[in-house]
């Protein structure tokens, strides 16, 4: 395979709900999924809580390493939603309505009792930003450059990525194909090792679990080449089979 | 109240899984809650891939600035279980086979199967580690000053959470009440800010949800003091039930 150019991307989940422990995150999984349909690698995510310092140091490093930065959390309507004053300052922006928010949500709300100043504060974005449609509710993802801030509601979230689904560039997205069965990793850890080394640019994950009290593992097989992948897999059932294992294509 | 010291810890949570979205996280949560009720607050999380620069980047800055530093996944026998190399090569020390490891995974493999030179692997310790007990499974966790090297299984990392139970260092765990309702939370924006104001070292998180059609949200009261959360809970929800809400102790 030629080298390819891999598009890289990062998430900062702005919340300390997450940190408590009280609310258990899926934006991760979520956008984890989604971006590899595009091409794009998650490369890091880091958890800050809101405090505007952690969530300025996160941004700029980030999104300088990388070549999009998303944050989850933070952009409602309450005291305790900074995320758009904490990004701006990182930036060096001011904090602007942005028209066209103020009109969709004045649309949204005017059945709703009104565009009040709590709910106004859901148009402000870092200047020099546009929106990303919000399928979901009123207020709109906020996009700065390569920065893309979304809700911290992950079926809100799931409509803005869903908006934005086929508009970022990227590369050839990661294929994988995985094999598992009633297997002891720790049997068969030279076979992953061997295999892996024989088809370079593969990757293997090895995942074991633990049901019924018996031990079994999921083996992985990742390249965003489906040729590899496929020969990678094949040999690796192989190899598993021969040392005895009944072994299920897709896992167990 | 007096000043407080507070205790920090951060987590860095090891895999590749995490970042394809093939698995979804549950150690972020379970650490978190764990960490209350020991005192201490989880601070910051980062997901880093199987790669030893990243694994070694996060853990040197994380625990350089917080008093405790946790890491999942990356601890079992196969070739990408990278997690003590990598450590150790942060802290700038050899790797070793810990004796007690040793004879720990000797009798766990005693009924199957022996001891492999793979299995051996899990004895492998950044020189000058302690060992945590294993209580499901039978490879340790391992402890190296303020760094705890926990597995990515949450179950298992449960069991070594249980074992580490009182016996770190902490301070007042912080308490937390909830109250909540059907309740549009950019109605009530206003009445969360100034409740929050009038009660310094309160935090009032409010964490909004959409069920069945309808909007609601439940506001979350956090102080390490019980009589300043009852006491904000109650204005809380006192001023709620003034602007005309229903609202349920303990949230909806």
């Amino acid at each position: 395979m030629s080298e390819q150019r891999i598009w890289t991307a990062a998430l900062v989940v702005i919340g300390d709900e997450i940190l408590s422990g009280r609310t258990q995150d899926k934006n991760i999984a979520q956008l984890a999924s989604w971006l590899n349909v595009q091409g794009i690698r998650l490369a890091e995510v880091r958890v800050v809580p809101d405090r505007a310092e952690a969530i300025a140091e996160a941004v700029n490093i980030l999104r300088a390493r990388n070549d999009y930065l998303f944050t989850t959390g933070g952009i409602g309507p309450t005291h305790d939603d900074i995320t758009v004053d904490a990004i701006a300052a990182a930036l060096g922006v001011p904090v602007v309505h942005h028209p066209d928010a103020v009109a969709t949500l004045e649309r949204y709300y005017e059945s709703r009792g009104g565009l009040t100043e709590a709910r106004a504060r859901m148009a402000r974005v870092p200047e020099g930003a546009t929106l990303i449609e919000n399928r979901v509710s009123g207020a709109p993802g906020i996009r700065w450059q390569n920065i893309f801030i979304m809700a911290g509601v992950p079926h809100i979230t799931a409509g803005m990525l869903d908006a934005l689904t086929g508009t970022l560039e990227g590369g050839q997205p990661v294929i994988s194909a995985t094999v598992g069965g009633w297997v002891a990793e720790s049997e068969v850890a030279d076979l992953l090792r061997r295999t892996e080394k024989a088809y370079p640019g593969v990757a293997i994950g090895s995942y074991p679990f633990f049901r019924d009290g018996r031990t079994g593992a999921n083996f992985v097989v990742r390249s965003p080449d489906q040729a590899l992948v496929d020969a990678c897999l094949s040999d690796l059932t192989a190899g598993l089979e021969q040392a005895g294992y009944a072994v299920t294509a897709g896992g167990i």
